[in-house]
C-alpha cells in the first residue's frame, strides 16, 4: 500500500537526485553550442529519475557514504536519456512529443538527435569517471567493478540488446516466444534498474553475493513492472496510465498476457514483486524506503 | 619520400592491429543477434586502421610492452567506426555506399543503423575497461588516465563537438569563419589521432609533458591532413582521392583554401608537417615509423 507519506519522501528524494545529475551537465558554450543544448533539454525534459534514486538508496542501504556515487548517478540518467533521444528518432519509433515538449530530434532537427544521442552516451562514461576524482586509491578497484557494469548493463548485453531484439519482434520480423519476450524486458527494463543497484551496492563496498542479489532484485523489480504494464494495458485507467487500454490488443502486439493470461499474469507480478521484498529483508539493513520503491513501481493497481 | 619499403611496412602493421581488433569484436549470438552482426560487418568494412596503428607505434615509441594497449587499439577504432555507422545515416549524409560495400543502415536498416553505432560506441567502453585486467594495481592510473583522453577527445569536447559545428556549417546555418573551421579539422578529424598518440604514450608510461607533445603531433597531423585534403580538392588527381576534383568548390564548400588561396595553404600544410617532425625528433627515440607515417599522411602530393 503506498502511503501518502511515502510519496512525500519519494517526491524529496527525486528532486535531491535531479540535483544531483543536474550539477554534471555540461555548459552550453563553444562552437559545439546546439548539441550541448540539445543534450541538456532531453535530461532536463525530466521523469522520475528512478534509476538515480534506485542507485542512491542501495548505496545507502549498504552503508555507503560520500560523493563517489554522484557521478555514476548523473551518467545512469545520461544513459537512460540518451535511450529515449535515440528512440524518439524517426528512424525507430518516431515520435514528436514525450512529457508534453518536442522530443530532442523535433526541437533541434534530426542531425542534431543522433548527436545529440551520441553524446549523452559519451558524456555518461565522461562522467562515471569523475568518479576516479573523489576516490581514494584503495576504493579504485570498486569504482572499476562499477564501471564495468554500468557499461554492460548498457551495452548490446544489456539495453541494446533487448532494444534489437524488441525492433524485430515489433516488425514481426521473428515470432515472439516467451524466452524472447523475457529476454527483452530483461535486457531493455530491468538492465538498467539492475546496473543501478548494483553500481550503488557496489560503490558502497557490498560483496559480490550481495551485488548479485541486487541484480536479482533488479531483475524481479523491471520485469514485474513490465508485466504489470501489460496487465494494466488491459484492465487499467487509461488515464492514469496516459495510453489508451487496449492498445496493445489494437496493435495485435504479443505481452505477457497475450501469451499467458491475465490470472497467471497477475500471479506471476506477486510472486515477483514477493521474491523482491524478501531478497530486501535478507539483507537485515533499512531498506523501507527501496520496499516502497518495490510497492510503487509494481502495486500500480492498488 | 614514401618508399616502397614503408609502404610494406605500413601494410604490415596495418594487418597486425587489424588482427588485434578482430580479436575484441563481440561473437554474434544470441537474441540481440543482428545488431552483433551489424556492428561487426561496420568493423570488418575495412579501412587503413590509422588509429590504432598510431596507438601501437606511440605506444613501443615510449618503451610500452605487453598487451595493456591493446583493448585500447580495440576501442579505439570501434570508436572511430561508430562515427562512420552514425555519419552514413539518411539523418545525416545519407551515404548508401562506404569502401564499395552498402553502408550498416543500408544493410540493416536505418534502425539497426542507429543501435549498431550506440553499440559500438558501448562496446568500445566494455573493451577499454578490459585493460584493468591486464594492469598491474601500480598501472591503475595510467589505464584511468588513457579512458579519461578515450572519453573526453571522443564527445562533446571532441569528435561529437566536431560533428556539430561541421553539420551546421554544412547546412550554412552559420558563417565558416577560420577560426570555426579550424575548431571542426581540429576536432572532427585531430581529435581521434590526438587521442590515439595521447593513450599510447600513457599507458607505456609517458610523462604529462610527453602526453601533451603527443597531443599537439595529433593536432599538427589531423590539421594537416584536412587542409591537404581541400589542396588536393583544387589540384589533386580525382582518381588517387576517389572523388572528382574540384568537388568542394562545386558545393561552395568553404575550406582553407577558400579562405587562404592555394599558396597560403601550402605553407601551412609545410609547417605543420615540419613542426611534427620535429616533435617527433625531439623524443630521441625511433620515431622513424611516426615519421613515415606522417610523411605519408600529408604529403600525399609527392
Amino acid at each position: 500500500m503506498i502511503t501518502q507519506d511515502f510519496q512525500q519522501k519519494l517526491s524529496e528524494k527525486a528532486k535531491q537526485a535531479e540535483a544531483i545529475v543536474y550539477r554534471f551537465l555540461p555548459p552550453e558554450s563553444g562552437y559545439q553550442k546546439t548539441v550541448l543544448e540539445a543534450m541538456n533539454y532531453s535530461v532536463e525534459a525530466g521523469g522520475k529519475r528512478l534509476r538515480p534514486l534506485f542507485m542512491m538508496a542501495s548505496f545507502r542501504l549498504f552503508g555507503g557514504q560520500g560523493e563517489i556515487v554522484e557521478p555514476f548517478m548523473a551518467a545512469m540518467e545520461m544513459i537512460h536519456t540518451y535511450s529515449l533521444v535515440h528512440d524518439d528518432l524517426p528512424a525507430m519509433d518516431n515520435d514528436d512529443y514525450r512529457r508534453g515538449r518536442h522530443t530532442t530530434w523535433k526541437a533541434y532537427g534530426e542531425a542534431m538527435g543522433v548527436l545529440a544521442g551520441d553524446g549523452l552516451l559519451n558524456y555518461a562514461f565522461e562522467t562515471a569517471l569523475k568518479a576516479f576524482d573523489v576516490a581514494a586509491s584503495e576504493e579504485y578497484p570498486r569504482v572499476i567493478s562499477a564501471l564495468q557494469v554500468l557499461a554492460k548493463k548498457a551495452g548490446v548485453y544489456g539495453m541494446i540488446g533487448g532494444q534489437c531484439a524488441d525492433v524485430e519482434a515489433e516488425k514481426k520480423q521473428i515470432e515472439l516466444t516467451e524466452d524472447r519476450l523475457l529476454f527483452i524486458h530483461e535486457l531493455k527494463t530491468a538492465a538498467l534498474i539492475q546496473s543501478s543497484l548494483m553500481i550503488g551496492a557496489i560503490l558502497a563496498g557490498a560483496s559480490p553475493e550481495q551485488a548479485d542479489k541486487m541484480e536479482r532484485l533488479g531483475y524481479d523489480i523491471g520485469v514485474a513492472f513490465q508485466i504489470q504494464d501489460d496487465i494494466l494495458d488491459v484492465i487499467g485507467d487509461s488515464e492514469e496510465l496516459g495510453k489508451p487500454v487496449g492498445s496493445d490488443a489494437k496493435n495485435e502486439k504479443q505481452t505477457y498476457v497475450t501469451i499467458h493470461g491475465l490470472e497467471n499474469s497477475r500471479k506471476e507480478v506477486e510472486r515477483l514483486s514477493k521474491e523482491a521484498i524478501s531478497l530486501l529483508q535478507e539483507l537485515n539493513g533499512d531498506s523501507a524506503f527501496l520496499e516502497g520503491m518495490v510497492d510503487y513501481l509494481i502495486d500500480r493497481r492498488k
